[in-house]
């Protein structure tokens, strides 16, 4: 199974195994047509692409690669040792948002400014490499550290794995156009490559990237020793060849081996991109025993170091997983660029499975951790997204870099700023996590009002289209819009906590109703129908989305006697603006407790629970708030986790 | 009340102020003869200080001084920029130790071998000194940055600070011995008001501990204008002149004026180092608004930011005090020094106001941090005292720096090593926070066998001997050991906890029993007996020491639904080890839940009380054990706090 020949996806997608349970599907082929998503890829494209690109250009990220090309570094040089991937995390953004548009408009012309941005961008990259293909800012010249020579924190392979990434994006959104983007990554990987093969340097980067980059530059392009290379860094972590540090080699998973390693641990940035890049090594390698690893290491990190949002890491002074269950509300890290990273692990994992508990966890994550991040216009960001304010913050300078990753306010820009490009990419590629083929047929992962037009392995074409105001309601509505000739599954993810979801198809004259599970052949957590189908057809999955309390697990010492309120895949807060005009308006959130004899009853602001402060006796019904709509409307206290009566 | 002449104190106290309702009662005036506190100063004496010594040599922080002397720095320069401090607070421990051994002994020549590395070292610090009075290791030479150009982590005046300190002990100690130590304290504390002082730098140090170390300096020397100085800089904190970071202003307390803070916040040894130095500037120049802030301040804190051990900081991150009742045990970071700095800080408050919560907190500090903190041997440290420990940690190596904070097994040697000589000076110097006079008498705070030599204001002599066996037993018997001529008063502190204490005085033939609150003089947890004592009275405290289970705050989220056990003024901890042998061997402690209405008994080994796993159903009556003890019997889980059934 092993990756000799060029892999012939010519699909627009981030991740494109050789083999694998399901075959994803591209922009190409989806296309997200509005709703929850929808507006948040309009955002995104309407704004967070040139706000980052104008910080990118404000703080001299950018001017970073005119002065390499100018060979006067390394003085101006601005930014941390990573600032050059905040460029190339926008230049996959860019590329996915190109060939959104590309899909979405069907006309040439649609993206036309975007695409002269991005070349733009892509000659600056281009004039700072050097003739042996090296690419880095920060190391190397004269005045400035040797290159390789600060493994630990230098960052410079990271860097590259993010470059792989955007010219893997761009290869396969715009396939026919010759920027040069690919040839640049080529020849950094082929000096990677060279550098620490076998025989060379038997070290790894002290920030996790390279691997996923590199296993995913190799299925863009054929190039099997790519795919060895990211084989030799995921292998090599566990080896002690980074120094020991204040936080123990498990920051960068050099403590254990990934394949003898029992959960995620340390950065969980990091300890999420080594894991997406095990498993793309992993699937490629036909290596069952490293994907059981990783599935029960998945397992375990969910089931024991995950907050209900779908966070990761607890830890503010390493942005590290704590110990299972110690998840605490107060000072969640919760870095949105964890939540990035626990999806494209999920998703290969996904891909590689076919199970849909790596759905639920992408979907959970999706709408709680990455979803929170952005403000509402898509120009300020969450780095860390907490889970309890006692305090209300400050509010963020619209014009200043945030120092801070714990504000309750979202800043425009951090110095280090990983997050808003990291969010940007994410949204540009939504479309590409929806739906994936198999042999059979179609499955529908997330739902979205959508197209879908693929064809299966047997060459017949499917037209789907899906409407749905999900999460707000559970009715989602898949029409089919012409027959492919013959019979064929469509399968749909029932997420975990949808108990009584309902699947009817509605023919001309027929109607067929399946209760959940009603299809023995369905994959765990999906449910399927069989059919003919013809056009016109509708498929109808009703998922009960109605509020009610979660209570956590009893290990959790951080909100033992806590209730929190989930509503289909959102989870919900208790937010001090909320009490304004009640007769709790005086009360501290910490005085609160919530009655749990009383379920939550839905309304249009949100889930409404009945409150009563244990000091004062007051008591009143208030509506709780999505926690990723929270603190949009100026300071405030809020806990999603609230203390029973 | 400025003080304008020199102070008069021949004692030897840390903290001499000119006014405050008691006086202090130095090293000279009371010795610790045995028990729970005599062993731990003896193991100081014997192990501690040889074992800083050791490792200031090996880590070259000593040898520093000698390369400045020399002319040849930077080169060979070791350690952090505060390593020069270290070996301040270790001639500031060796300086009380050698105080303590004269008043202990009596006799001349039993600290010959510790007076003589003392001077040496002191002759390597005066070689060092440039000058124009300037002493520091890591600035102002060519290749090394210019002096006082890093204020925000430079901590050149915070050097000073314990330099100051250290004087002050030596000239208490030893007066009439000419080492030059005081010489060398007296001009770089010249140059301090020189350079900082009205019309010069308008800033401060990122690190308090100046403020202190001039107003003692002030009081020790008469010279009025170092505690100008230190008023200067108090003031100066909360101006903004250092330097906005990751964390805020707040971190260095530079965020809001110290008389306008309505807590204790940020930094939590830089926190309580201010609040003591401000509670000096405040004592000495009358300011009640000052004094009456810090009170404020100091009672919020202890409400809603101090952990059951007395222990402060929550956070890893910024070694920093949380928001109100954010206090998670899990990675409770409770510094060490942050224990030595709020003793500091509480016991010039109780100097001022007499007050026994000042005391109360003190002791619950000594006994459940400061005494946590070293191992039996004296040779391993905590740094952070975590209140929940999930996984056994590693063992530290006893031969390397531990770069990490947060083991569960002590180490010998941190990168940032404040902690060995802060407990080793705390320890030396202990005696002297166990008593004070006032014109009526004297007041005992602190329970140790001890003697007492002192005279009142009026001249008569008071001559006491203190035997108990406390905190094991509730009992302490104070003997008069010779007639002082008329009444006077003793007071002795009932802790907050012992409700039902009595008090009883028996003179030849005569017995009075007092129950508290018995006399209505007393200030406020203190029971007070005014009498002509005479040779041999006896007055004997009986305060309840037995266990009970203690429940926390209900706005302290962390611990919601759990109890802990406290005896006296210990606290105490489930620990695995303690669980081998009991049908919970196999259980883990995230499983096991304390039952409540079983009253925890009074055993040897510790308080037992009544556990259940939830999952199996085993059940045990298991002994706790003294917090301060825990992790001496090889690597284990612990929680301080025990969810109940």
């Amino acid at each position: 199974m092993t990756l000799t020949t060029p892999t012939t996806t010519t699909h627009a997608v981030p991740v494109a195994p050789s083999t694998g349970v399901l075959r994803p599907l591209g922009l190409d082929e989806v296309s997200i047509t509005g709703g929850f998503w929808g507006e948040r890829q309009a955002v995104n494209g309407r704004n967070t692409l040139a706000h980052v690109e104008h910080w990118l250009e404000r703080e001299g990220w950018l001017a970073n690669f005119d002065l390499a090309a100018a060979g006067t570094l390394p003085e101006g040089r601005r930014g941390r040792e990573f600032a050059d991937s905040e460029v190339y995390k926008y230049l996959e953004a860019v590329a996915w948002e190109i060939g959104r548009r590309d899909a979405a408009d069907g006309a040439a012309g649609a993206s036309d400014e975007l695409e002269r941005r991005f070349r733009a961008i892509v000659d600056r990259v281009a004039a700072a490499q050097e003739a042996d293909g090296y690419l880095n800012t920060r190391f190397g010249r004269p005045g400035q550290e040797p290159r390789w020579s600060d493994l630990e924190w230098g960052h410079e392979l990271y860097c590259l794995g993010h470059l792989f990434q955007a010219a893997v994006a761009r290869a396969r959104t715009r396939p026919d156009v010759d920027d040069g983007l690919l040839v640049i990554a080529r020849r950094a990987a082929d000096l990677v490559c060279e550098v620490f093969g076998e025989g060379g340097l038997e070290r790894i980067c002290g920030h996790a990237e390279i691997e996923v980059g590199l296993a995913e530059l190799a299925r863009a392009t054929g190039e099997a020793r790519y795919l060895r290379q990211a084989e030799l860094f995921v292998e090599r972590h566990g080896q002690g060849t980074l120094r020991d540090i204040e936080w123990g080699r498990s920051y960068y998973q050099d403590d254990v081996p990934v394949r003898t390693a029992d959960a995620l641990r340390g950065h969980a940035v990091r300890a999420n991109y080594l894991a997406a890049g095990a498993a793309d090594v992993a699937v490629e390698n036909a290596d069952a025993e490293l994907l059981t690893s990783l599935e029960r290491q998945w397992r375990r990190t969910v089931e024991r170091r995950t907050y209900v949002t779908g966070g990761q890491g607890s830890h503010h002074q390493d942005e590290a997983f704590g110990e299972d269950f110690e998840l605490p509300s107060d000072r969640a890290y919760s870095e949105t660029c964890a939540g990035v990273a626990s999806i494209m692990f999920s998703w290969r994992m996904l891909l590689a499975h076919g199970d849909a508990q790596y759905a639920d966890l992408i979907e959970r994550t999706l709408f709680n951790v990455v979803a929170t991040s952005p403000s509402a216009e898509g120009t300020a960001f969450y780095y860390a997204n907490t889970l309890h304010q006692r305090r209300p913050g400050a509010p963020a300078d619209a014009d200043e870099v945030s120092p801070r990753a714990s504000s309750s306010l979202r800043a425009p820009w951090f110095e280090v700023s990983c997050c808003p490009p990291n969010v940007a990419r994410t949204f540009a590629s939504l479309a590409a996590y929806l739906a994936t083929v198999d042999d059979s047929g179609v499955q529908l992962h997330q739902y979205a009002p959508s197209t879908i037009r693929t064809r299966l392995a047997d060459g017949r074409e499917i037209s789907l289209e899906v409407s749905t105001d999900y999460p707000r309601d559970g009715a989602v509505r898949v029409r089919v819009l012409a027959d492919a000739g013959g019979e064929w599954t469509l399968s749909l993810r029932v997420p975990a906590w949808a108990a009584g979801a309902r699947l009817t198809v509605r023919a001309a004259g027929e109607a067929v109703a399946q209760v959940w599970p009603a299809d023995p052949q369905g994959r765990a957590g999906m449910t399927s129908v069989t059919r003919a189908f013809a056009a016109d057809d509708e498929i109808v999955l009703e998922l009960p989305v109605v509020p009610h309390f979660t209570a956590p697990d009893p290990r959790v010492d951080a909100v033992r006697g806590c209730l929190t309120v989930e509503r289909g895949p959102e989870v919900f807060a208790l937010e001090s603006v909320d009490l304004i005009g009640t007769p709790l308006e005086a009360s501290d959130l910490a005085d609160l407790r919530v009655d749990a004899a009383v379920e939550p009853a839905d309304s249009e602001r949100g889930p409404v629970v009945a409150l009563r402060d244990r000091r004062t006796g007051a008591h009143a019904a208030v509506p709780l708030v999505r926690y990723h709509d929270w603190a949009n409307r100026g300071p405030s206290t809020m806990r999603v986790w609230v203390p029973t009566a």
